[in-house]
């Protein structure tokens, strides 16, 4: 029996995206693959919903959010960058490694960011060009208000970056309605596609930023990736090799998704999200934020007194063969988590779950 | 009937190889994901012939070509680009992404660099720290004599990277023993695996120049790489989430590599070089360059006087059912390309091919 992926990403993949990975090798150029891209690319900006311009990267979703980030600061922007997790921590850092002139907003880690607080940021100081957020904390389960922040990014005319690598396609988030100028996920969480191609979107606004410099460094750099969408748009529209087998996983993923629709999606995710939760909490565990702050992708969960998380994780593992996730860093030992993206945020998988984690306390 | 695929790169992927991709999803960390990971990097040490260490990267070829450089340059080297075709441009691009001091050394492109050319150009100019090369230019089959080079590097004390993007694993190529500093490749052309992953490898001489700065990105930063290698040694040695289908295709692929030997799976190359340009010669058309300047893994050819290449590439494709390749830029019009890279170099491969040649030429 194999084990079922309950951990926040990368998540278990449908037979049907998986068998699109095994296919005879094709090439990444001609006339045929540029329709297939383009036809992905489109079908990604419907689940962004968005209409800026969208790009698949080869990389983790983070070499998505350095593509964001990396391109703003090299065509000028300072970023801000709020951190309330260790997300928002990998945003610094990635934002540090462009510019020392980083300003950093940090936050408690067991709530939202209160979008007040990345107004009175940038009132203080105008010389801010970007601000940086995390939509989803997977540590501590923690969902931040990205349309309230979006609303203060357009009030002060600056760029708003999201990473949304942790919800796109599974929580409530629309790119344009939003305001979200570089918008970052990667294809192995929600999207349900397995881990390899991150996904940015970028805005008209935050172009005009962009194509004010060069840029630091080329793989990234999203001015390179833009030339050669429109310079070799009918054969070849990256300036590299493509990850063929997973952006061909990528495109069936895409297709289930929009069949389904994105309300549909969001909603089942809410569902999963809110079986579990009250599931959870009626076997005597907490989760570790109230159900108003959570995210319907993942939920941090704090072990009942006594009980070492590790041993709940190491038990439904082993007994039940379903793999959940434990802490890291300051809550390794603190707190053990249920990924619930994609194909398996469904409810029937939540009482299997549910049922696992009981039996690990009893 | 499906197109085999004879471009240089990405290669036709074997069964066994392909079916790793398509396996249930599991995670990119714990102690099992680390065993195989290290597994992996071994055999990819294996067939690089090399001690360093080396990293295996979400993303294409140049990500790897980029990691290497850009680390190179944040930690003080300047770089001397030696360019004789399109792939070393390439590495003029990512070199001036990240720094405006880039010195380059443009020869012809019909035929490889001379070392004396490269001594001569670290004579002249003593602030240079790294020599950049591509071992093989796909457009025009030329291989670099990347030994001899190794030792002008050697002689004047400065780093050596080379791209072997298109050769290694099918040409002989000897990382330690040829002093290779910095190496690096991408999973799909001669490693017989699928696009999606970058390998680089980075001597203890390089780490003295990488170590000095705090390098420019993240996701490409080779410190960070190391960082995390050494940190999360045991669970997660990697800064990002693996692609793990890519990865686990790769492993599956060296292992196949490593059975025949390294020396076998050159002479396969060679051999099957050697029939393709013999063959094509008696067909009429004319090889781009001499056997001795030519890689065993590309052959780029001139068609007869009259005959458009696109039709050779055309015919052979729609009547025969294998794909070759073009020529790009400069060359469009000019050449065709037949890739013998990984498991399609063998001389029953190169029999088809020739057959359908012939048959497009009458």
């Amino acid at each position: 029996m194999r084990t079922k992926l309950m951990v926040p990403g990368p998540v278990d993949v449908d037979g049907e995206v998986l068998l699109e990975m095994a296919r005879p090798m094709e090439a990444h150029y001609g006339p045929g693959w540029a329709k297939l891209h383009w036809e992905t690319v489109e079908m990604a900006k419907e689940v962004f919903l968005t209409r800026n311009d969208l790009f698949v990267i080869v990389g983790s979703g983070t070499a998505a959010i350095e593509a964001a980030i990396g391109s703003a600061i090299g065509g000028g922007a300072r970023p801000l960058v709020v951190v309330n997790g260790g997300f928002g921590e990998r945003l610094l850092s990635v934002a540090g490694s462009y510019t020392p002139a980083v300003e950093t907003l940090r936050l408690p880690d067991d709530r939202p960011i209160p979008p007040e607080a990345v107004d009175e940021a940038l009132r203080k100081d105008p010389g801010i060009g970007m601000v940086a957020v995390v939509h989803c904390e997977t540590m501590t389960s923690v969902l931040n208000p990205i349309k309230e922040i979006g609303e203060v990014c357009r009030r002060h005319d600056v760029l708003f970056m999201v990473d949304a690598v942790s919800t796109l396609g599974g929580a409530e988030l629309r790119t344009d309605e939003w305001g979200i100028d570089l918008c970052a996920t990667g294809s192995q969480k929600c999207l349900g596609a397995p881990p390899g191609l991150g996904l940015v979107s970028v805005s008209e606004r935050a172009w005009r930023v962009i194509s004010e410099g060069n840029g630091l460094g080329w793989y990234l750099n999203l001015n390179v990736w833009r030339d050669y969408a429109k310079r070799w748009e009918d054969w070849h529209p990256f300036p590299i090799t493509m990850a063929v087998p997973a952006f061909k996983a990528l495109k069936k993923s895409l297709e289930t998704i929009l069949e389904e629709g994105m309300e549909a999606t969001w909603e089942r995710h809410r569902r999963a999200s809110a079986l579990l939760r009250e599931g959870i909490r009626r076997l005597g565990p907490r989760t570790f934020v109230p159900d108003e702050w959570a995210s319907p992708t993942v939920t941090s969960i704090l072990p009942p007194e006594g009980i070492p998380p590790e041993r709940i994780v190491e038990h439904v593992e082993r007994k039940h063969r379903i793999r959940l996730a434990g802490g890291i860093g300051k809550y390794e030992g603190k707190v053990f988590r249920v990924g619930h993206m994609g194909p398996a945020a469904k409810e029937s998988r939540m009482a299997e779950v549910l049922w696992a984690i009981e039996d690990a306390l009893s």
